[in-house]
């Protein structure tokens, strides 16, 4: 925390070594207004940060608002049933000033490992204290151990990880370890054998069940299913590129493609326990699922909770489950129950499950109400309102190139290797991946061969060789078709929107084409490697002739003069 | 200079903390290379950076190679007439290994002031010693006198220099302390009393002429003339955001729209000293323009040559200029004596001239031959020849907005007023220019009263307002149509080159438009001003709702609810 921090002087007095980056759009997030319903000299002083002079946060614990109340539940606190201690936590949260998320769209993405580490998450948790306080660095060591030590950690607090681009389609099969991480909170962790499920509202027989009574399988048959999960902030790092957008650092954590994963899961529909409860009542068509974790939202405290429709749930598409890939299910990963909402975006597959209330209309918790929403272009910080968002439940159809990568140099012979997955929600499929080598002019079709097995609610990965005999920068673009024809458009701006949801666009990889079958190229590869000279990084300049002086008189012997002269 | 850099380990083994950035081209440029001609397990290990161990440069210093031999030209060393020198300079140069210039296009370009520093050209400096190894200072030193302190500095030396947007185009002439500067070498300071000027080569009549001579009106008449000169590298920054190129700092330095600029400039026509030499003889061609800077390429030596055709010359196309905009040419834009050649890139025109050689070819000169250089799109690092690319003499036609800037929030009333300039190379002019605010798709004429007057070998500048009612991120983009109807290509990758040269598509500014006619946001904005709440930066999260719940629940009464329920 510093003090005061003075006004900034407006525009015109930029300092000169700012000036062509701020100039550039590559730095200076706070220089960029520009009124022009004001004259010249009016132009408003940009106040920066408002970083707010926070007192100790120490100062406001209060052990008694957050403690452990259950025995063998530990870091959860229950606010719903509280409406006084949600008073008094937004009080507490309300004499504080915390400081504003870092700026990472507008300035570069940090180059760290976590990649942002939730400051005002942290603060928040501290500001509350009691059991609050210690979450974030419990919550971390339960990364460190569950999570495998090649995962990119996006964000420390509420941790949000996926695995790096050549682990994500390894195996068809996500291993738990690299299966990607949204948290929105801490991790609560509760013992199995305390653990218990409400079961509240419009519901004939409001019940209490516990572990022991879902697993009993006289009562509840026994599911297990293939299933995708995908964060609709898979592949935002493409919009962030492209236009900055609303950057809080959790909600809008830069992720890349790995936050999707795909995991075996054993558990009971949620159908056949809402009709052991004798099922719904007075039109109940929502059943709002909470979580034991702490969400916050603008000075207010609350349980993590989501809706889905009941229509969903009737199906048979959403699961309770304890088991992933044969193993009990990690405690980062919702034990020991989690919902797993199939073909919907992975926030409503809530973890540490420990509340279903039925309700007539879809819940107003802000998860489901006032975030996840998926804007027109046109609609931003200067007019958005809750309502002019579409809901984000199932993901549309997706696809994402996995090798080569970015600014890769890639030597050929006429054909370039690719791999990826592609994914469709709502229980729609990948039918056919296509794959450009020319920006999305022409495109070659995956063989059918080389894409993994079809199933109603998982992702198939995919490899091919895509001819290109085109050297220099090219383009990889891969799209896909889904079951019902649906397909993505080509370019991002196509789909950008404020929220930076759902990067549906075909996935672009800009490569260096070195195509090895053309005569000059090999030999120039041959002359590098003979002078054992590396041919990366590109940009550095060749320091050897790339010609002879005879070569060169013979070109314009025979081509004619570089100037015409009359 | 550090020791022996080891090796890095090959891709599968990247810390996790440099992954996700290198995946994302963000980072990483030694760990770019993908052999796909080779297997998994023999991928290349990368040699990073070769930075040798030099051995400290001062023990090459030799002051009788290279010493001020002529009374009153201080820095400037003769290379051409002594073969030997050049031979030993080489020697010294082949002796040390010098360190690859900075990476700064794979990795961001640095946000300091001079951008870069040319430590390569200041070490070969260093090494060739004698009168050459204070030059770095001494032209640093005349930089800080003779330019305008808001300028921005992309390298340190040779000095390469540019103002900053808004000064740009604030004058339809560029003050000679804002105008650009891009030198290829050290600046040499020349007494003009003592300063000559060799006519050499295929003229009937070899002669020195001095200043004097020069001046003296009876022999030749006085010359004044407009000229806007404008170096090949403008709005590479564009290119190298695209696509990374070669990577010489000095070279490819990353140059924005101010490397343009527009003097009226006093001197005489090329054309009559020729003649006053009695003309050319033996079917000469080309006039070859020698500079007193010194120039180093590939471990050479050299003076700074280019050659323009007789043609050009014979048209009084070609100045010899000493005055500036009413003022002494300044030491820095080559005093006593540069050449102007109107329509050409900046390289052409001379600076520091001392020696005209008529010759029959162009000049073998590396700055002509081996340079400025405009290739094909598959041209590369992987496949280069200097036959392959086209002598960048006249550039295209081409314009830029200075006003806004990119990621700039505008706010306005259905219209956003835009500035920039427009310009043609060879004589040719602007005759219009178009700004579409929608990436490109529809394109509004810039009045013709809101364009600078007409010159042969000038740029235009202009304002307008151009109609916009679309709000969030738009692109603004400005075109031009010259007098023979060329115009630009619309996108970067259209005109992107391996020596990253001649920016010519049409240029682009992504900004964030906020259109105050709208009721909705003229109440956001408002309410950011009620709350005394900074509207920027974009991406800071709004702390305030953006409805009431009652708005809210009357939105789905009205429009139906988010989910179809069954």
């Amino acid at each position: 925390m510093q003090g005061d921090i003075p006004l900034r002087e407006p525009v015109h007095s930029i300092q000169p070594e700012d000036e062509w980056r701020v100039e550039q759009g590559i730095a200076g997030a706070e220089f960029y207004l520009l009124d022009q319903t004001k004259g010249p000299g009016e132009q408003p002083r940009i106040p920066v940060s408002k970083h707010p002079i926070t007192p100790p946060v120490e100062a406001k614990f209060d052990d008694e608002l957050a403690k452990d109340e259950i025995p063998g539940w530990s870091g959860y606190v229950e606010w719903e049933d509280y409406p006084g201690k949600k008073k008094t936590a937004h009080d507490i949260l309300m004499s504080h000033e915390f400081p504003p998320p870092p700026e990472f769209q507008l300035e570069p993405i940090p180059g760290t490992n976590p990649v942002l580490e939730g400051i005002r998450w942290k603060q928040w948790h501290r500001a509350i204290g009691g059991r609050l306080k210690d979450v974030p660095e419990e919550s971390w060591k339960i990364v460190l151990e569950e999570k495998d030590p090649n995962m990119l950690h996006l964000l420390q607090f509420p941790y949000n990880g996926e695995p790096p681009k050549r682990l994500v389609t390894a195996q068809a099969i996500t291993p738990n370890p690299l299966h990607f991480i949204r948290n929105h909170g801490g991790i609560p962790v509760i013992d199995p054998d305390s653990w218990f499920l409400r079961l509240e509202g419009l519901v004939r027989e409001p019940k209490k069940l516990t572990l022991a009574d879902l697993q009993d399988e006289t009562r509840f048959p026994r599911m297990e299913r293939l299933v995708t999960i995908q964060c609709s902030g898979t592949r935002r790092i493409e919009q962030i590129s492209l236009y900055a957008g609303e950057g809080d650092e959790m909600i809008n954590a830069p992720w890349a493609e790995g936050a999707i994963g795909t995991a075996r899961y054993v558990g009971i529909s949620l159908k056949k326990v809402i009709k052991y409860c004798g099922g719904l009542i007075d039109g109940a068509k929502h059943l709002e699922l909470v979580g034991a974790d702490t969400y916050f939202k603008m000075n207010e405290v609350m349980n993590y909770a989501v809706s889905v429709p009941y229509s969903k749930v009737r199906a048979n598409e959403v699961m309770l489950v304890w088991e992933m890939n044969g193993q009990k299910l990690p405690k980062i990963h919702g034990a020991p129950i989690r919902a797993v909402v199939m073909g919907y975006i992975g926030a409503r597959s809530v973890k540490w499950l420990y509340r279903i209330t039925a309700m007539k209309e879809p819940t107003r918790a802000p998860v489901q109400s006032r975030e996840y929403l998926y804007f027109n272009q046109q609609v931003g910080k200067h007019n958005q309102r809750w309502t002019d968002g579409i809901q984000i439940q199932e993901m549309p159809v997706s696809s994402a190139i996995m090798s080569p990568w970015n600014k890769q140099v890639v030597i050929h012979e006429g054909k370039i290797s690719v791999k990826g997955w592609a994914y469709s929600g709502g229980g729609r499929w990948p039918e056919r991946v296509e794959v450009s080598a020319d920006g999305g002019f022409s495109w070659y079709m995956v063989p059918v061969e080389n894409l993994s097995p079809k199933h109603k609610f998982a992702w198939r990965t995919w490899t091919m060789e895509v001819p290109c005999d085109v050297e220099g920068w090219i383009e990889l673009v891969v799209r896909c078709w889904d079951n019902s024809l649906n397909t993505q458009p080509t370019e991002v701006r196509n789909a950008w929107n404020w929220g930076l949801h759902v990067t549906s666009s075909a996935h672009r990889v800009r490569i260096y084409s070195v195509n090895k079958s053309k005569e000059v190229t090999k030999a120039r590869l041959e002359e590098f490697e003979r002078r054992q000279v590396s041919f990366v990084p590109i940009t550095r300049p060749t320091e050897f002739p790339y010609m002879t002086w005879k070569e060169y008189d013979d070109f314009f012997a025979k081509a004619g003069p570089r100037d015409i002269e009359v």
